[in-house]
Formats: C-alpha cells, structure tokens, sequence
C-alpha cells in the first residue's frame, strides 16, 4: 500500500437527496479511521464555493458518534452544494490552478466528490488535471442522485430512500382516492427527465394494492394519447378509481414532452407562457376526453428531501460506499467513482462496493431496459419489482424533537 | 343508566384523513367492550351507501387486537366515504324513512357518525327525525377533518397528523433549498381554503430551524401584492434562500381567491380556462417581480392521507374519542357531536373528551384566531406555536412488510 499521507476534502455538488450526508458521514468516518489523513476538510458548496475559498474544518464540526448518525439522517446536502461545470483542463487552466494552489496551502492529498452525473464530469476532470501536470493527489467521486441512472453501478446511493417515500405515499394515495365510489382518475406525476426509476418504484406497491397504481408510464416508452385513453377505459372497466403513475419526462413520439404541451399560446396575467407539467397536462387530457373527476398530484420536492421516511439499505450502503472510497484512495487509487455490484437477490440481497474508471461512466445515462417495461409499455415488470424491491428494505426512526425530526446542521 | 339494548351501526364521511380509521377503531373497541351493543355494523360510503343497502358486520372483520392496530395506522376511510347532503327532514323525509327502515331492520339502536362539517350536518338531521317520529336511536357525531376548523374543540382529530407530515416536510424542504447559495424562492401551497389552521402549522419548524419558513400567510389575514412584495425583500437581506408557507384559499382585499388570477383569459390546447393555484399564481408573480429562481410546491394529498408520518397524540386521541363517543350513546345522549377540551398546556398538555350539542356546532367554521397571527399578517405568532405543538407530539413506527406500511383493508 503506498502510505500518502496528508489531509483530505470532501464535497457534495448536484441536487439534494436524503443519503448524501450518509454518504458524508461515511467519507468522515473512513477518513477519521485513517492513519493517512489528518485533518479532513469540508467544501462549502462544492468546487464553485472552494474557487471562493469556502471551506470548513470537519474535525471541529462533526465531534462524536451521535452527531455522525444525525448526519446520516439529515436530507439535503450539508455542506451545500453547486452546480459548477468546469472547462476542459486542456484548454482553459485557470480554474484547475487556483483550486490546486488551495490544496497545495491545506496540504490536501485526497479529495471526495460525492455526487450525481456532472458531478462526475468534475472528477474526471480533476483527476485529468492531476495527471497533467504530475500531481500525487487522489480524486474520487462517490455517486448520488435518486435518478439511479448512473452507469457502471447496480444502483445509485439516494434513490432507494426516494423510491421508499414515493411507494410510501403512492399507496396512502391509492387508499385515499379508493374512499369514493364516483369515478375518478388521479395522476401521479414523479421525477425523472429521461430516465423512469422512479417512476417504476412507485409500482412497488403491488405487493401491497393488487395492480394499483393501475397505470405506470416511463419516459423510455414512447407516450401515445390514443393508447392512454384506451388504457383508462379499460381501467374503469374493473373500478372507478383510477391511478396513474407517470414520469415528469415521459415523451411522445415526435419527441416533445408531454408537460411542453401548454406552452402553445397560452400565457397568465403576468404574461408569462405556461409549462404546466405533465401531471396538469395529463389532467386535463382526460377531464376532457372522459369528464370525470381528475386530480393531478406532483410529487415535487419532498421525493428527493424525505429522510424522514428513508431506506434502511439505502442509508446503510451511503455509509458504506462513503468509506469504501477513502480505502480505495488510501491504496492507491485515483480518477474513480464507486459503484455497487449486486452479489445477491431477493432474500439473500446483498451488494458489494467497488471502483471503476470515471471515464467510463461520466456524462453517460442509465435507463430502465425494456425488459422492465410491459409489451404494452403502461406498467412495469415483475423482474422490475424483483430488482427494486430490496432497495426499499428496511426503516430508520429519526431522532425526534418537539415532534420533528432532529438534523445535524453544518451551513445552515 | 338506560339501558338500551341493541345493535351499533358506524359510518365514514367526507374527506379521507390520517386518523379517521383510528376514530373507527376506537368506535369498534368501544362497541365490542359494551354490554349493550351486539352486532357492530359498517355502513359502507357513508349514508350514501346505506340509502343504497352497503353495510357490513365489523364483528366479522375486524378480529384481532392485531387487527385494530393495522386499522388504527391505515390511512383513508376503511369503510369508504360520500358527500352526501341528506334535505331538510321537516320538509323532505324519503330518505330518512329509507334509513330509519334499515336500522329498524338490523335493530340498529346506535348510530355513530365519523366526519367533517357536513357530515356533522348528517347527525344533526338525523337525530332532528328521530326525535320527529320518537324513535329511540342514539345518533352521535365524531369529528375528523384536518383542516382543525370545527366549532366547539379544542382542535379536530386527524389534523395532529396532517400538520406533522406538513411540518416534516416543510423542515425537509427548507434544508433542500438551503443547499445553493443563489438567489431563490419556494412557495410551498397547504390545504385550507377557509382556515389557515393547516399553513400555521408548517411554521412548527421554527424550533428547529429559526424563522423558517420566513413568510406565512394564512386565509385569516387579508393577501396584499404589494406587502408580499415588500415582505420577500426584506427576507432577502437576511438570506438568499426565501420560503414561503401559503394557504391554498388565501384573499386579496377584493374577496377574491389569489389562485383565481390564471383564470383570466388563458386557456390551454384543450380550450380550458385555467386555474393554476395559489401557489403557481405567486411562483409567477415573484419570478416577474424579482427575476429569481422561484418553484412552487403543492403538497397536495400526502396531507390527508401520510399515515406514515402521524402523530401518536393524534392517533391516541382519535381512538379515545370515538370510544368516549360509544360511552355516551350509552349513557343516553343522542344528537351530539364529541369534542376535545384541552385540560393541560405545554409539557402537561392533556384533554379530556366532552359531549357537545350538534345544532351549536355543525355549518359553522373556527378560523385562526387574530392574536395567532402577527401584526403584519405574515407569519404565526408564538402562542400559536404553543397551541399546536403538542397536537404534532410523538411518532408512530407502522408495521412495514416489503419496505411498506401495512394497511388494514376493509372496502377497497
């Protein structure tokens, strides 16, 4: 093992998730174990916040056991985060240097990147940087995104505990609309611009609901107005309450969104052009094809924030991804994102953590294989819910204070 | 005591809640324990369903202790719901003839009725008719809504869930957009078209996170364009992320709703005139307004239904109440609707369950009283914090298989 030592960084860029400070917590736990790393530095908002010299020392902030597992259970990111692209390391240099001289002064050897798919572009980039101009330090970036469209790894940290809250509430919301024997459709509108997982998961409920959600819509199958109609009659063919589950970036075969529908003309008092959603679309599509009584419902924010409702597996593999990565910096390696590699399913689920080259894997998407689609392309597969379901196993109870949850604050 | 021996009917009305199974289980234990009641009914979709002959026998159903806790932690009406009006029993007496014929039928001497205004309007004119042709049914009302807008209690059972699911996520959604340190503004729309009992509510954070939400507005207070302006100006001196907590039924002075304002002119590909909302009507007037980033979030259902995030006290007290309700038919009371009197405040919160007189009670509306609310209209003050804090107390852990709550399904 070559012995580096010096102090390390970590960062977290992209959008929030609920595992992204498990994740966090896991870097700092491996880096406080090390006998490499000395002290262990925290990014505020990611690259864009160290290019202002923005940091903090984690050893002053994060002092004992419990304060690593409120971390854990905290949503968002704690350190902040951005959404800085850098330029290409062989053309413009000046962002590189400043960010070198930074670790120079604070005698960084490891820098931590957790974060989703342009996040990874900066490791990339980094670690390139690096090479270039003969540098020892080790870059490694450590996914998130609830997306789960990462490639090289079985499955992104941050997606389980989204897809256990969409479950969660996709199943209140089917007993919820299933109270009225008036017929009705509720169209559930869920995160994911190009890939479906999540989407997907909320079909979890299965297990649970029979068939509901009645209908579940990728944006890897093409979207057909004609098809939906005919899929909702012969819905309400069996009940009167009907759910839909449909991807924000499902797309229709000329390749528009579906939610860009409404921007054809219409504007509001301020002027303004409408991009309703697909959910709203959707509404009124069938409102007005069947003149029944429709709801739409996005999901929004709370999907990628709800820890309060997290993964059991997810909150656990983010630790532990966190602290393979400081092992894989400390022996050596650099310009890698971990991945998980599955090696058990169903009852006997189990996953292991290993790195591969980030090269391989940047600024490249993962999509659900049509395997896990219906021929129809309106719900999802039960080899789908074979490979989902162990991802929402298991339930953390926060910390609880004055009836809320107790989160570990750091730049807040 | 009178001893009225006989049989027991229970029914569910209006919209779905978090705890208003917890109310029928607290009605079945009752019923079961009573040494009066024999056979406990379910009148399915409410008296909707019972004027169409929908009932079934709970003795055959609900058979465990295991069995009620599961009823106890499900979301939505178990026995289905309706909205129904029954008329005037002095000038139309078709349907109550219908129903009186039904309980003399199945020797109903117990009528127990779960619900919101309108059905508290049910048991008013139901226990008007049974007095009208001398019948000996007792006909009791037990509240639910979350919307904490009944006269006569101390608060409404179902909505200590509601406002703990609002303010956990409203703490998660102020960590998420917290992250970036852009200028940016969330909008984040709760239930309440009349009362703003619900949006004062997601103020509870502040315990936890300062001001935060740092601007709240409630249908209570008159909505001013202007003073909105002015107030998310002034937040922005003190941090660039702003949140903003509003009621979906807010006013401006002119006594119309502010989510009415898209419906002048617009229109989408279908012809519809639309009605975005509140809290898309503000996320447009503030983009216009500042040129900001700005997102509105509805939260739409999971407010009503997240059993997963419900309060124990409420879960507790929606037991007791529809036990404390089957307690006083017993003791002879008929026409009355049960309701909640606060005993104790702060660490020594307790209630007691008391018989209030329906007539005094049903078609009236409890808003948020003026010294909940500061001077300036835009937030909570903290003797409204002192009041529903102890209402969002304590946490349930649901039974869970296949990463899910489970649920006790009797209808559906």
């Amino acid at each position: 093992m070559d012995k580096l030592k010096g102090n390390a960084i970590v960062g977290q860029s992209g959008g929030p998730t609920a595992a992204i400070n498990a994740t966090l917590a896991g870097v700092i736990r491996g880096a406080f174990e090390s006998d490499h790393i000395g002290t262990v530095y925290g990014a505020i908002h990611g690259v864009a916040g160290l290019l202002e010299d923005r940091y903090c020392v984690l050893n002053d902030i994060v002092k004992s056991e419990e304060d690593l597992k409120l971390l854990e259970n905290t949503p968002a990111a704690a350190l902040g985060s951005c959404r800085a692209k850098l330029p290409d390391p062989a053309k413009d240099t000046a962002a590189y240097e400043k960010l070198f001289a930074l670790f120079e002064k604070l005698d960084i050897k490891y820098f931590f990147y957790i974060g989703g798919n342009d996040s990874m572009d900066t490791v990339d980039k980094l670690s390139k940087y690096a090479s270039i101009i003969g540098s020892d330090i080790r870059v490694m970036g450590v996914p998130k995104t609830i997306d789960n469209d990462l490639c090289g790894t079985d499955h992104t940290p941050g997606f389980g505990s989204a897809a256990k809250f969409i479950a969660t509430v996709m199943q209140e919301m089917i007993r919820d609309t299933a109270v009225y024997f008036v017929k009705a459709v509720t169209i559930v509108e869920i995160m994911g611009r190009d890939a479906g997982w999540l989407t997907a998961a909320s079909a979890l409920t299965r297990k649970h609901c029979g068939v509901a959600p009645d209908l579940v819509y990728l944006p890897e199958a093409v979207f057909d107005y004609d098809k939906f109609y005919e899929d909702i009659e012969e819905a309400f063919k069996k009940k009167p309450n009907i759910v839909v589950a449909v991807s924000e970036g499902v797309k229709t075969a000329d390749g528009r969104y579906v939610g860009e529908g409404t921007q054809s003309g219409a504007t509001d008092v301020f002027g303004h052009k409408y991009l309703a959603g697909t959910g709203k679309m959707l509404e009124n599509a069938v409102k007005e094809k069947f003149g029944c009584k429709v709801r739409s419902v996005e999901l929004n924010l709370p999907q990628r924030c709800a820890s309060h409702a997290a993964s059991l597996v997810d909150l656990t593999e983010s630790v532990m991804v966190g602290r393979a990565a400081v092992k894989c910096a400390e022996s050596g390696e650099s310009g890698k994102m971990m991945c998980f590699e599955r090696i058990g399913d169903g009852d006997n689920y189990a996953i292991r953590c290993v790195s591969r080259d980030i090269a391989s894997i940047a600024n490249k998407i993962r999509y659900v294989p049509r395997e896990f689609i219906n021929e129809r392309g309106n719900n999802i597969t039960d080899e789908c819910v074979d490979y989902l379901l162990p991802l929402i196993s298991g339930e953390v109870m926060p910390a609880y204070k004055n009836g809320l949850p107790v989160h570990f604050v750091i730049n807040g």
